[in-house]
């Protein structure tokens, strides 16, 4: 019997890995993009859509689970994917990217962090103990320690001094949650801001603590897209090559082509749901904008190499008339798209590694997508 | 062959009737509901819920498509069916209730009605011949006349100069579109307001047209329930039986109980729809508000006797959780319930008119729903 935390390499294409991670709910192919499911639900989707996609895991927001409904009240349910109706893995963060991105007042000490409710202004206070214990409540197959995310522009003495911290913090979550204790995987965050060394440091001292997985925070927190690759060159081959490897909140299909091409195994980001409902829909041959006149005659669909559900049924026209009229179909739809779009890049890049033509596949994409 | 128009009473129960409409676009069975769908979508859900949950003929607002996204852009896509990928029978209105509803200002003459867009607030106009070239664009199966919808409260001299233009104003719609000119079917309302005589006489002088069916309109205007009722019960069973009776935008499970119970056939509403988005759900034991607290922590289905899509994978805790956190898989989950709840209903008034039970059914909802 596999257990959770196993990971096998099936094939590699450069740096580009294709293995399976097994969890308490299941095996997820690699590499993978999670739909986001902030609130306990992706936005305007069922679970049954979600599988019709072929989503095999998906992401839940602790710091908005945590506040509403409540992680004991989820608990009582029976966890996240008995509340949820989600048969399939789930990750869930740690809640630190919430906590620091929100303009809420908070306060960060060696203890954790305060901060109060974006709901109704309440105070609450997160240390590396309690996310587990939230994260617990909510039975997610893969937890996150907590960390500080340190934006971009912040200096060298705060992001070393950051960096320790969460080295220490992510100590007290394996500590409180140790291996073996139960189903649960926990993966460490490697932090270190736009300083090569750093990033090296976090790494090496979140190396020996002994985490199921490794993830890469702060980045796209504002750098330009050429920083932001310039650190995952550099840190994500670094990254244990045993297990498996995340990048977290990006990005761009082409983010995600050079993400796995650094070795990168997993993906998640609100861009593909969130874009989806302005109108800005994913295609093969690029981003297109449902809303511009262009297409209020256009009988054809979204993109004619798609079989989606929206492809499959709808035309342009139809779906900038939704958009226009501002109908809850539009959200659906739209979103419907994107995440299909965005799980059959996954697919193709998992084929293409397998094959050992990740590198045409990417190509091919960045003359679809240049310029954007 | 069957023609469209043709209706076939098959049993009836007292005045409750249970028969079958051949339209252009296949056959519906009676009595029935019309899930609305304003914008040529009912809103959050796609064609295929609705013939998961055997929506057999859907709603479309004249007024509202004419506006946007236009019915000449409507027919050249090739008309609304098409457009919308809804492949069963719609019924246009003729856009007047919304037109005499809106607060915009409208002018109404001979001739017509002036009305400001809500949108945009450009003047337009709607002839009772206008009314029809847009409803032959949009290729509905049923359209409506052109009529003037007499709010409650209105003065007998009023109404009675009112039903008048609205029999000129019918006999415009049917000289415009002569019985046989085409696959799409005619409706004339009966208007009259409270006044018995003068329903009576708009009967009469509408009968003296060609219709393929009658409505009832100018109803659930603002009067009581009494008052409804008792207009009702005079009215409806004067319409010519071998046609197809509508009472317009009615009403809640027991308005629609009573119409049938006064041999009206078809009925619709945006009551389900608006109210679940609104987090009002009906159930076989009345109606729920789904934000109220002593559901926070309810692992019960909505309804143990639903067995539709929401009801069969999600707990009363859930869609209170959905609802508070104002998330779109709320409005759909709800608005699916809603409608299915109608559709069941309707299904069961079918049953009971074949089985001769319509009596004992109206009684155990009339037991559920007392009070409301």
């Amino acid at each position: 019997m596999s257990q959770p935390g196993q990971f096998t390499i099936h094939a590699t294409d450069g740096q580009a890995r294709r293995a399976t991670l097994v969890t308490a709910h299941g095996e997820i192919q690699t590499p993978i993009f999670m739909p986001v499911g902030t609130q306990g639900t992706v936005k305007s989707l069922t679970p049954d859509d979600l599988v019709e996609m072929n989503a095999q895991i998906i992401l839940g927001n602790t710091y908005h689970l945590y506040l509403r409904p409540g992680d004991d009240l989820v608990a009582r349910r029976g966890g996240l994917h008995k509340f949820a109706n989600w048969k399939r893995p789930i990750l869930t963060d740690s809640g630190g990217f919430q906590v620091f991105s929100l303009e809420s007042i908070r306060k960060i000490t060696e203890l954790g962090v305060e901060f109060r409710s974006y709901i109704d202004g309440s105070k609450h206070f997160f240390s590396p103990e309690k996310v587990i214990d939230i994260q617990k409540n909510l039975g997610s197959d893969i937890m996150m320690v907590l960390d500080e995310c340190v934006g971009f522009g912040q200096d060298r003495t705060y992001t070393e001094r950051s960096l320790e911290m969460t080295t220490r913090w992510a100590r007290r979550c394996r500590d409180h949650y140790p291996k073996g204790s139960g189903d649960q995987l926990m993966f460490g965050i490697v932090q270190g801001g736009f300083h090569k060394d750093l990033r090296e440091r976090s790494l090496e001292q979140l190396r020996e603590i002994d985490f199921e997985g490794f993830a890469i925070g702060g980045l796209s927190v504002g750098e330009s897209t050429e920083v932001m690759y310039d650190i995952l060159h550099h840190i994500a081959p670094l990254l244990p090559s045993e297990k498996p490897r995340y990048l977290m909140g990006v990005g761009t299909p082409l983010d995600i082509l050079e993400g796995v091409s650094a070795g990168v195994d997993m993906f998640d980001c609100v861009l593909p749901s969130r874009n989806a409902r302005n109108g800005t829909l994913f295609t093969s041959r690029g981003k297109i904008n449902i809303k511009r006149a262009e297409f209020a005659e256009d009988d054809s669909p979204l993109d004619p190499e798609c079989n989606c559900y929206t492809c499959r049924n709808f035309t342009k026209a139809y779906l900038r008339h939704l958009y226009q009229a501002k109908e809850l179909l539009s959200y659906r739809l739209n979103t419907y798209h994107n995440l299909h779009f965005y799980l059959q890049l996954m697919q193709q890049i998992r084929d293409a590694i397998e094959a050992g033509t990740f590198s045409a596949l990417k190509a091919k994409y960045e003359a679809a997508y240049c310029g954007e």
